[in-house]
């Protein structure tokens, strides 16, 4: 089959002899529609985590076959969410389904596991979801990051009266701003690109350029989603003593970081990463958000790697990949 | 009057000729009786904060005058919290006493006020509280940094079953482990020294040296409090995923921090500062702590100087100053 591989030797290619992978015991073999680029992948080159394999993370796609006596979802379109683990019923992360922070699990396109970069992939069933029909593949695609941006709320009560901003207008700040924004919250988006920030004020958002937000420094939640060490200092100063600094985005390394204004300010730094499915399912079904927007071009798999360079464009928001 | 003073030009000074300060409308002239060294002055002889005047959060005193109507502190053994604020009906801050968070706030030689390394000082009576009888100043000078470690569960709940770790056996380590131990936590203390590690541990605090940790990940709570970034690194190791990472010393910079594993493991960083005086001298009228084996030296006001070299040295926990 054709996969999109990452390795240390090679860099990143296309392959068109790749193995199709065999589903154990309850797993489903699932044929690829359309994958999304996420920036994970491009720091995945860069050597984050050190990782190896097909990469990617964000699809949908349709169920070929089930190694499992249940054969129900054989021909169902589906989403996965992107770890899984041991299942054992002492681990205390997978008996909550909070599977990413199990230790020995599997991160789909990350960690210990083949992505979805490919014609094929397998999934533990009970990470599967059926998308509703009213979903189309170019909205379900969506679902990962747009989970990991409902993660917010899982984690921190945040209240109808608080102010927040989320600090970015790429797709990770973006998607956060607009499912903040569908659960009524008072959220503003600040940002450095008009364009970017018009799709969110487009549905609702309130927007502000960054240079126009240098003296506000009283908000409750500020979402980092910049991923860069001056928004890390920024976020700092938008927060109000007490607040909130939710770190949605790794940090690039290679600056030293003052950490004593957490301290003076008594800030909370909260690490937010993956979520759960069914809320972000709900979202979708419920086409509380328009992520037609965010497609800045599909490219079909024989030009994944052209699709990579595009990606790297400032204007890009998302790259897609058609199977 | 005599009085340590730092600023820029001199360096750190005994002043045997300062002017003694007034009270205005609303505030208390204290004489010193006790006073304590803490690593914040030794901060602020670096550089931290631009402060400039004389020295000193912590001490213990006896009111000789007020500027009021009621007179009735005059004579009294009292301590104080060491920020007021505006005082306006308007602060959200100052509403609720969180004067350390208004932006109009003075600081007991930290910022914009005058310390208590003198044998006089001024401070609002709304932020002063009298010392019960049965805790003698020795204990009292400490109500401050006991008030700083109560401070974490002010803003954090801690539950009985929750496994807390302090890192850092300083003063500040050994204030926070016997604080959480004494609100009946389960907390271990780690640090490099066996005999501080020894004074938390007869008072029932169990202790590990830091070698003796090094594979322990598994903390729902950790505060850092060795100031350094390789405590914070080592932090980051303790706590267990979606756990929290009290931040309760400002980190050093000068190298290089790395963020992610606060994304990946969705860990809560969690900035702490100066407390409430209320739960703190609850604990010293309950004689809950025992201060007395962190007292390495007490010298007179005249050796102050001296003093300072001494909270230098590695083995000391804590300096005095008798006025």
């Amino acid at each position: 089959m054709k996969a999109v591989v990452f390795n240390d030797k090679e860099g990143l290619t296309l392959k068109n002899n790749y193995s199709k992978p065999v589903p154990q015991k309850g797993e489903a073999l699932i044929r690829v529609s359309l994958a999304g680029i996420c920036n994970t992948d491009a720091e995945i080159i860069k050597g984050y985590m050190g990782y190896n394999g097909i990469l990617g993370h964000e699809f949908v796609g349709v169920v070929e076959e089930v190694n499992d006596e249940d054969k129900s979802l054989i021909g169902k379109r589906v989403v996965a969410e992107i770890s899984y683990g041991c299942d054992s019923p002492e681990c205390p992360w997978c008996a909550v389904k909070n599977y990413r922070h199990c230790p020995e699990r599997h991160t789909l396109g990350i960690w210990r596991k083949d992505g979805c970069f490919a014609e094929y992939l397998t999934m533990p069933v009970n990470v599967l979801f059926e998308v509703p029909d009213n979903v189309t593949d170019e909205q379900a695609v969506f679902v990962e990051p747009l989970a990991a941006a409902c993660e917010i709320t899982e984690q921190l009560h945040i209240e109808p009266t608080h102010k927040v901003v989320v600090l970015g207008d790429g797709k990770l700040g973006l998607t956060t701003a607009l499912t903040l924004n569908a659960q009524n919250l008072d959220v503003t988006l600040i940002g450095k690109h008009q364009n970017k920030l018009d799709i969110a004020k487009k549905q609702g958002v309130k927007t502000l350029l960054l240079s126009e937000s240098e003296s506000m420094n009283n908000f409750d939640v500020v979402v980092e989603a910049t991923g860069s060490v001056s928004g890390f200092e920024t976020s700092l100063n938008l927060v109000k003593p007490r607040g909130v600094l939710v770190l949605k985005s790794t940090i690039a390394t290679g600056k030293e970081l003052n950490l004593a204004p957490i301290v003076i300010n008594e800030i909370t730094v909260l690490g937010s990463r993956c979520g759960q499915f069914a809320p972000a399912l709900r979202l979708l079904k419920n086409n509380r958000i328009d992520f037609t927007p965010f497609i800045s071009k599909i490219y079909p798999v024989d030009n994944a790697i052209e699709g990579f360079e595009a990606n790297k464009e400032k204007d890009s928001i998302k790259i897609l990949l058609k199977f």
